[in-house]
């Protein structure tokens, strides 16, 4: 029997410090001879547009019709998804985004029909924490909003992911990256990957 | 390319004030000479049952079989995203209707599927004021529930929303309509409308 | 037209007491002589895989390949299905299954497709009051979780219920299996029952 790879989906609200778990997780990982692959689904999608000539920069991709965007998710999610055959892969995405209109599914089902992930993970913390982190850090410009808004968003994240679960059999892990906890929450992504 | 119509799904629990705030975001999207269609997806689908003379009146529909409800459904849905082709459409109804089984998806897979709405709103409050204006509206009677079976209703609304965005793409939002706030209420809808 | 039988799935975390609860119904709906058939889901498909020669021991079947535990799946909800040709049933199962890996659909779209329920029952109460029933109960070794632990694991029933409304059209019902009041939540599951 071949034995895929995983195919891990790690998402997080902006400001909880997922991309921070997930590097220190691969590190970790690595040292154990443990190969993960890390996919940006964003950046992969817009590889995806750019050989197409359908886009040049990642706003000019947001732009284009709905039905080409569909389509282009779905190539990446089932290009993402042919990688997997010969090794592990953590997808970097969102559960949810919010939009002016609402929030949006990260993993719709056309998304989720090519990629077929085996687990979702949720980063989360404390909203609040979320807050003061995303007040602190200066590199980035974002939508402020309240911790109220944040918990909102995090409770949907979880609602949305419990579909995922639902729609492709993934199992749905809750890793939470505390404030001087780091280390706890990379140990809990570890073994969920390993 | 043909530009289709908005198709906007607007829902509430029983007592929110779905109807108030959904004929103000018309009025004032009237003024900015934007054109919404209001649809009541039960009325929709009754009308149909009636051309095809399954129900005389809706307590007759309600009765009807199980699969027999759900082609109506289904045909409604289909008539209704017709019409999005040349005009904006508000599609007045729930995210789920409680009954004495429990709560049932006002959207289920063969709707959605049919209507693929861009946008579903939930207009929501704070289940105490949902339950005080249910208390003051004598021209309907309703089956009373408490505050924190509102609260649940409104949990369990959010949560079938979110397989909503998961099954069609649409996004969800939530639009507040709090006592003597009114006015904020029609101009998020009418933002999200916009 | 032949009235087929009513498929009630009913779920609940371990030590909120859902079988005792499903028995005291089963009971009291011999007595009014409404037939009920009790089917477990996880015995139910271990004699799928027994029959098929793929597993001696539920240790065995938990252990084979991703795809054909996906297939024995539903096999098993296709002919527990096909049971209620002739019988209204009772499915015991979860709405998802806590692992290591996170939370697990019970009923993944594979599941719902070919069982299509009528009524999904969550059996609920106050996570506090689970934790003691686990304490207290020194027949079976459980993993032990806190309080908040077990109480996100009924939130993330809910939203996974949520979702098999969207798919299948079941009704999602919460019954409450509170201290003191099991004769409450025996009438409750009969009422749904009946």
């Amino acid at each position: 029997m071949i034995e895929l790879g995983k195919k891990v989906v790690v998402t997080g609200v902006p400001g909880v410090g997922k991309t921070t778990v997930i590097n220190g997780a691969m590190e970790r990982l690595a040292a154990e001879d443990i190969a993960y692959k890390a996919v940006n689904f964003g950046t992969f999608m817009f590889e995806v547009a750019q050989k197409e000539n359908l886009a040049a920069d990642r706003d000019e991709m947001r732009r284009l019709d709905k039905a080409v965007q569909k389509r282009l998710q779905q190539a990446a999610a089932s290009g993402i998804a042919a990688m997997s055959g010969d090794a592990n892969i953590i997808v970097d995405t969102h559960s949810s985004v919010k939009t002016p209109a609402g929030f949006l599914a990260g993993l719709p089902e056309w998304v989720l029909r090519e990629l077929m992930p085996d687990i979702v993970v949720l980063v989360e913390t404390d909203p609040d924490q979320i807050l003061m982190r995303r007040l602190s850090d200066a590199s980035r410009t974002r939508d402020m909003e309240g911790s109220r808004a944040i918990a909102e968003h995090q409770e949907f994240n979880r609602a949305v992911s419990a579909a995922y679960a639902m729609y492709s059999g993934c199992t749905v892990r809750i890793v939470r990256n505390e404030n001087f906890l780091l280390e706890q929450g990379i140990d809990d992504l570890v073994s969920v990957l390993r």
